[in-house]
């Protein structure tokens, strides 16, 4: 397998401007399938589609897989119903291709799937599409390797024969009553190595004591704790009625597992929505907003404070000291996590830091436009007079901005370093924020003061 | 397998105390190794031996593995160096092995490997004890199954039923050439199906332009990075000469995978060391002392920055609202994001909470003397005088005690009441200590300025 590096896509996009389409074809084969599509993902979106059609068969339908959301949505809506149905959803695991054509309207969804020609294929993807996202069922596959317990090894052996055709990994072997009820497992090399010197039945062979399995219904936050306590690769899914439906792999848990840590990090740096660093600036926005105007409460209810126990003669600067100070480390630390992550998920490199930051301006402006009004509005309401209103909200605009590019800049020069960029996101980036902020509330308004 | 619950831990702690030693074996060998890991861990320290003896010699090193450190330390220093050989060794995969023995003393380590029969164990074990710890190559394990190029597909089969005996999950059998160099891989099912009817070699079926491997040298976050972004279920791992010398399945990768998550996370908290809610009161102290330091050096820049513009007649009381504001914060930030990250991981559970309260008030005795004795120290020298240093001294300590109590009560309450626990440790937990440590330093100041 070849190994991408900033030369070799320099290399890939050299053959595209050029037309060489015989070459970049051979280039592209030699690649994981992963690595295809982050090639795709960072094509102009002219290019994108010609490089896909390009692949083999069987690399189309992997490499769609892996693609960016918004850029599999492009190339779907460029391809025919009978191409979606031939080149992607027959060359995928039910999971994955339900996973691509959940997205797909009602109408082009009915469309591709009346050019399925595999009946169990068909039937498979539109039972995963009945449930509902985040659970066990819709995180599950049906591809597995069932056995009865009342077959012999030999008969079992067959079947597992017929059975693994279609499926990329046969992990465990479950055993069902006849019934289809799941009672235990067999592993692979125990039914291998029986083979050859035994008649005994499945029902003998199996294990039960350590068989874990979830319900359809079950949250994949449950999935996922079990796949992690128990250190599984594959967990069976059951209906109600304890029906074997189908098996979750290691490979999909695994992104849930990320998530949910992922997600407490968000959650604790502000974070209100799973965002990443390619959602749109509005998207960004929303999810940071929100403590943003706990903060601005918080802000409000420490002036309140300073002025309830009545410092004599105080400076009305004072009383807003918490709220900048506040709001900085806040802005900082939601900037920095949503760096830090990138950095860590491949999503972010530091080849494109003018393009963060531009984007990063974008979200702060947004942020600070919103709370410096909102501040604005309040102080003014509250009678700490116009000039004070004015200092108070146009410093807050010029903290969260600053506070945005700083937690942004900061971490991508350490990455770019060598140093571990999430080493600055708390304890510095607060810090800096905080004095920073500090400097230009009352910079501003000792200026505002001369003029005002 | 049956599910672990409070009432269920009652009725086993019940068979404890009576005695009834064929009850509680019987009971516990009807729970998943991780469970009876899990029951034992949270017994009295007198009676985790008894009931580890009482265990089946399967199930004994198999839990082993997932006890806690110490205890699992603590069974170790009670057995026979033979027992540890035969029950443990010789039971486990030679990457558990390894980690199992790898705390022994060298003396102790040579006792126990004098007792290991079987001498590919021996020197697999041996071999893995020789790597740095956080690299691939103690991470990996020395069972997989190897066949060369040139062999037909029924001499491969054959040799992988003799080399599959020992191997708990056969994922990928690895293709080498004759001289052990790593050339490509084969699917069990690839070899399986293609074995009636074939008798092509192994070199014509393996597939190589997906191949991911890693060096015994890189570090666990490279494999870390690879499993999870090219969906690995084991990934081969080679010497610097190209040799294949072990693999790593995803288990123990997953690990490494949701460690790294949490350190980014952890480090956004001000939590400098991997720590877990069951480390000693000096270790979580120690862990989150420096980013309080920082906080101090900022809470000091912050009276500077407030001094320096010279407010007229300003109130000495209002140079220190920054520090304490911060110092709040941080201070349950950090607390909040163990307790977080403990009830994600189990370690943590809302039945004990006064005991989480007492460490917890310990932590934060500790981290707020230090703190609040530096702080004087240095506003004394400052010359902001006795009073004004004894009163912001004072609040720090309360605030941080209170803060630190507050940052571990409101997740542990809301996960009682199945809210996201991760919810509270960002924005409010933050916003509520930055109000409550105002409260607390002005009720202090006003209150001792009408005492000295």
């Amino acid at each position: 397998m070849k190994k991408l590096n900033e030369k070799y896509l320099a290399k890939l996009q050299e053959l595209i401007d050029k037309g060489s389409d015989d070459a970049l074809s051979e280039q592209l084969s030699t690649l994981h399938p992963t690595d295809i599509a982050e090639v795709l993902n960072q094509l102009k979106p002219e290019n994108i589609l010609k490089a896909y059609k390009l692949l083999s068969d069987e690399l189309k339908s992997e490499v769609l897989v892996d693609l960016h959301d918004e850029i599999r949505d492009g190339i779907l809506n460029r391809l025919t119903s009978k191409e979606i149905a031939e080149d992607v959803i027959e060359g995928l695991e039910s999971d994955d291709a339900a996973d691509v054509v959940g997205d797909l309207s009602d109408e082009k969804l009915k469309e591709v799937m009346s050019h399925v020609k595999d009946e169990e294929t068909k039937s498979d993807v539109l039972d995963l599409l009945t449930y509902d996202e985040g659970t066990a069922g819709a995180l599950m596959g049906k591809e597995l390797v069932r056995v009865e317990e009342t077959w012999t090894v030999t008969q079992a052996i067959k079947e597992m024969r017929i059975q693994a055709e279609d499926i990329s990994n046969v992990y465990t072997i479950y055993v069902v009553d006849a019934q289809g009820l799941l009672t235990g497992r067999l592993s692979l090399q125990r039914l291998l190595l029986t083979a050859t010197s035994t008649r005994s039945l499945v029902g003998e062979l199996k294990t039960d004591s350590d068989l874990v399995f979830v319900q359809d219904t079950d949250t994949e936050e449950v999935v996922a704790g079990y796949m992690e306590k128990y250190d599984l690769v594959a967990l069976p899914v059951v209906d109600a009625n304890g029906i074997l439906v189908g098996r979750i792999t290691i490979d999909d848990a695994i992104d849930v597992i990320i998530e949910e840590a992922e997600k407490d990090y968000q959650l604790a740096s502000g974070i209100s929505e799973d965002v990443e660093s390619h959602d749109s600036i509005f998207t960004l926005t929303r999810a940071r907003l929100p403590w943003l105007l706990i903060g601005l409460v918080g802000g409000i209810g420490g002036a309140y404070v300073i002025e309830w126990f009545n410092i004599e003669d105080i400076n009305p600067l004072v009383l807003f000291i918490p709220l900048i100070a506040a709001m900085g480390g806040n802005v900082g630390v939601q900037s920095s996590a949503i760096v830090v992550q990138g950095l860590a998920t491949s999503s972010i490199n530091t080849t494109n830091i003018i393009s963060r930051l531009t984007k990063e301006l974008g979200v702060g402006l947004l942020n600070g436009i919103i709370c410096s009004v909102i501040i604005f509005i309040i102080t003014y309401l509250l009678s700490y007079g116009l000039e004070l209103s004015i200092i108070v909200g146009l410093s807050l605009l010029c903290v969260i901005v600053f506070a945005a590019l700083f937690g942004t800049f900061v971490p991508l020069v350490l990455e770019k370093r060598n140093i571990d960029p999430a080493l600055a996101t708390g304890p510095f980036i607060t810090t800096a924020n905080d004095i920073i902020g500090l400097i230009i509330y009352f910079s501003l308004g000792s200026l505002m003061s001369g003029i005002m």
